[in-house]
């Protein structure tokens, strides 16, 4: 599996996902500045890796202060983290992983400046390594839930590019391989993370894809060929709404349409239970030239306008299960995602 | 409007439908040859355009003839319309303006060779003089089904560029134009019909549009953004299902989940009464290439298959109505479509 952030010699470093499948290249980040923009621009992106990335961006931003004042620290780690969450608004995971960062410097305001520094790299490393474990339990989880000879179809891109480790949707369907027959990859307009980024990974594992545009999707499911379909998740409000890549949401209607179980795997840092429903959710609106542009040139007329949401909120009565590291929420409810997390 | 096609010089002229909006350009044809690969390479598209288009093919293949056996110019003319018929399975009216083309010649087999080519041309300029008073009987009659300051969206392109006149689809938009607030443009891939042809007509004809990517069509729907729904058709069967570009479905199962009016604008040689149901509609297959590449790129990995169905098949249920030149088919069923059809 591909290693998508590592930290190494003092400076983060993230393969650069614009780029992909073309090249693949680590881009280095100094500075919260450039740990900024490459959530912003989405070298790197998928929730889980942006509250990572967001997580040592919090370091990177006290790493170089001098001086023996503590509260200095924890001071620069809160503003940090202030900076970093205006990068990108619907991803909890980054929200998270950032509050993550602020908490322990906050725990931590009786250590030495170098101790304390020390511990917020730790706290950073600490959120990459429970990833990776958090990967592998989503992966156990939702495998029961693979019937075999299965055709998955899914969306955008929940795998290895997304995580820490083998990734959220894509992990089940690693984790289930033996018993999936075909993968259908939605290739994702505007930013292509399926036709760029899953196909990449799954071709690279050696799993059956075969990809398609997203307004396929319905068509092959008239045609028998998805028995169910799994997605990430950017938020989960308290009762299971959720949001995720632009395009999900028409996706699991015509799930509903046809019958076709419909899951989402995400982990506990997902969830946002201060949210009552999806409505509560921000969506964030990216730039027009996005939808416009394709490898740099204009694939319309100047002078149209563009709508670019990057996510939409599939509601909970359309979702058959989260797949979390803590177990499946079958039929989400508020009560329900509560038992699994807390209960 | 542009003049999508043309006949001028003993020449066919089509507008090159896969530079735009970049390039505006006519390729010229003169012979049957040319004629099929403008068909099956989409320099034009849209099943009333290739209809026409067709029928000029059929008179292209027999101009050429010399001597006085009328009855090799009939043979001539079957087999051209046989060759033609090759290019593209889909859209019904194709084969009924090749069908036109072949009864003309059959009916005027006593005449002399010179007045049977006459009449023959004279055929296909008819084919395309109807169209234009068809379109314009569909925009009238679509009108009324649009409500005051309605947002309307839209899938790939059944306006002027796919029709003699103002189009099918667009025809209605055109023809209600006050009453329009917004019109929302599916991108439509892998052909970008929508971000390249529609939204170049609708610019130029100053109609306030917004392009989308065609995955955001039920997120626009959620939010309230959409009135109705109209899209073109390129084969009917007689029960109502409609066969239309790829990702028509889509919206279609979309628009039934959230209440909105599905309308499909298509003149009567779109359906094909032969047919019981859409199931029998076959659906064209094209290149994988067309999705796996964009402006010449490789967009996704190389060794990963693609899917490219060019079509899928609405059925009649989810169609609030079918707009054609002789009335609307509300709900339609086999017994509506006649009464409207035949009536």
């Amino acid at each position: 599996m591909v290693e998508t952030i590592r930290f190494r010699n003092g400076r983060l470093e993230l393969v650069d996902q614009r780029l992909l499948p073309g090249k693949f290249k680590y881009v280095k980040c100094d500075t919260p500045r450039e740990v900024w923009f490459a959530i912003k621009d989405m070298i790197v992106r998928g929730a889980p890796a942006i509250g990572i990335t967001g997580a040592y961006g919090v370091y990177l931003g006290i790493k170089g202060i001098r001086g023996k004042d503590t509260a200095a620290i924890v001071r620069k780690a809160k503003k940090t983290a202030e900076y970093l969450a205006t990068s990108r608004p619907t991803a909890r995971n980054l929200f998270w992983g950032l509050e993550r960062m602020v908490r322990s410097a906050m725990n931590n305001r009786d250590k030495t400046p170098a101790l304390l520094k020390q511990l917020l790299l730790r706290e950073a490393d600490a959120i990459l390594d429970e990833d990776k474990r958090i990967c592998r339990a989503i992966g156990k989880n939702g495998k029961k839930l693979v019937p075999k000879g299965a055709r998955v179809l899914t969306h955008c891109n929940a795998g290895a590019l997304a995580t820490a480790d083998y990734g959220t949707a894509l992990g089940v369907i690693y984790s289930a391989k033996d018993k999936i027959r075909e993968v259908l990859v939605d290739e994702t307009r505007p930013v292509l993370q399926g036709a760029r980024l899953t196909s990449w990974e799954l071709v690279n594992e050696g799993i059956n894809a075969t990809l398609i545009c997203d307004n396929m999707a319905a068509y092959m499911m008239s045609k028998k060929r998805v028995d169910l379909v799994v997605v990430g998740a950017d938020r989960i409000s308290a009762n299971g709404d959720t949001a995720n890549k632009i395009g999900t949401y028409s996706v699991a209607v015509n799930a509903k349409y046809h019958g076709i179980p419909f899951y989402v795997a995400a982990p506990e840092s997902t969830f946002d239970l201060t949210l009552k429903n999806g409505s509560e959710i921000p969506i964030e609106d990216r730039d027009p030239m996005e939808v416009k542009r394709m490898g740099g040139k204009l694939i319309t007329v100047r002078d149209i306008k563009a709508a670019n949401p990057a996510f939409d909120v599939t509601p909970a009565k359309l979702i058959s299960g989260i797949i979390t590291e803590k177990g499946v929420i079958l039929r989400p409810t508020r009560r329900r995602v509560l038992q699994i997390l807390k209960g």
